[in-house]
């Protein structure tokens, strides 16, 4: 039996402040760095042991992992960053609130961004300051792999071969896996795992900083899955998150 | 040209309590965290920048590359974590204080075992709760790999093949390389790269916290090196250092 630790990173600056965030590289808050402190002493006394570490290239999913790391005495554990586990890009919606932007468009049309499967947010301009393409760390990839706007289903289509190519592969040697990233791409990895609908993976909302469990066969199917810790309290931060579109 | 960059982690709690340290996992003190940022402040400022980083797989080493990382906004750089960059190994002094040892075994005695090329200081016990063979960070090495005391040429024999097998590669790839690591690893990094002798070796200290710049030509033989930041500074700083043996 294998088991896959996913964390989403704990409350970032723009989560606090209700923004769309996206590829923009916000910090931690103070609660932010609690909420990791206390997955990594949740996990430690668990009893959870690591071998590999996965994370995305934003500081909000690598802080949230090294935060762990620190509580579980193993900041020396391998850990690979890749943009394929950043969050979804929201497009020219990064940076606007999300009240506001539900006021001017429409709480519906707002949902439709946020929780559709196929309908992306209005594409950024590759002229916009806020686009990615000029980023140092993303230098190494093609100008077209680098999102102008992703819906969850492009998401899920950039986090694929990263499942295929290092999570899985990992998973089948015998390695423990952690993963600090995002909402939006553990959705993704949950949505393949679970063999979620398009339809149903609307509904599903992932809490900040709460280790959820995957428990694989060998063929990496899941067993069963759930949250480290309060059980309530992980359901009660799911619904805040998805009550974040609301005027 | 290739630069290298080399820099010892900042000033740590038994740095503070003036005690040997060797492999014991010791934090950073609050100034220790202050030197390794202002490390990356002046990088930064410098026109740094980096593709891959290594350092130990201790803390203090570790958190301060994590801290010039942040600085530098690079969180998202490929980290190597090595056992081969830890800390020379101290044997039975890890844990003692540094003037306490000097007045029990005199002046010249401590500083034969904190300087001397090829004398170790006493070996720790293998069953001494000290001893780092129990410890997981460890666990694919043989047991011999993991000493019970190490002298200077030692450390060197433990670091020369990472520099053969990791470091080395990397500039030669054109790889822009950052280390942290420890006084001992970077001194034997140090006296392989100046070809330093057995004896000149004995007096050459590196402070905490001040990124040491390598320039090395295509077979990686220094043209040049220089601390970063204030020259007058780094010279009291390592003053300092080598004044710590004394009662």
């Amino acid at each position: 039996m294998h088991k896959l630790v996913l964390i989403r990173h704990g409350e970032s600056t723009w989560n606090l402040e209700n923004r769309f965030t996206g590829w923009t590289d916000v910090e931690l808050t103070p609660l932010g760095i609690e909420q990791a402190r206390q997955a990594g002493r949740l996990l430690k006394a668990e009893g959870y042991d690591f071998d590999v570490c996965y994370t995305s290239v934003l500081q909000r999913a690598t802080h949230t992992l090294w935060h762990v790391l620190d509580e579980m005495d193993r900041t020396w554990l391998p850990v690979v960053n890749s943009w394929r586990l950043n969050e979804r890009h929201y497009g020219a919606l990064q940076g606007l609130n999300k009240s506001e932007t539900a006021k001017q468009y429409g709480e519906s049309q707002v949902q439709v961004w946020r929780r559709s499967y196929d309908t992306p947010p209005p594409a950024l301009e590759a002229t916009d300051p806020r686009c990615e393409r000029g980023d140092i760390r993303y230098s190494k990839l093609a100008p077209d792999q680098i999102p102008l706007t992703e819906c969850l289903k492009d998401t899920v289509a950039r986090v694929m071969p990263f499942w295929n190519d290092a999570l899985a592969p990992a998973s089948q040697r015998g390695k423990r896996v952690v993963l600090a990233a995002h909402g939006n791409s553990i959705r993704a990895l949950v949505k393949y795992l679970d063999n979620i609908s398009d339809n149903d993976i609307v509904g599903l909302n992932i809490p900040n900083g709460i280790p959820l469990v995957y428990e694989l066969d060998d063929e990496l199917k899941p067993i069963r899955h759930y949250y480290l810790g309060d059980a309530e309290a992980a359901a009660k931060a799911a619904a805040a998150v998805a009550a974040q579109g609301k005027t």
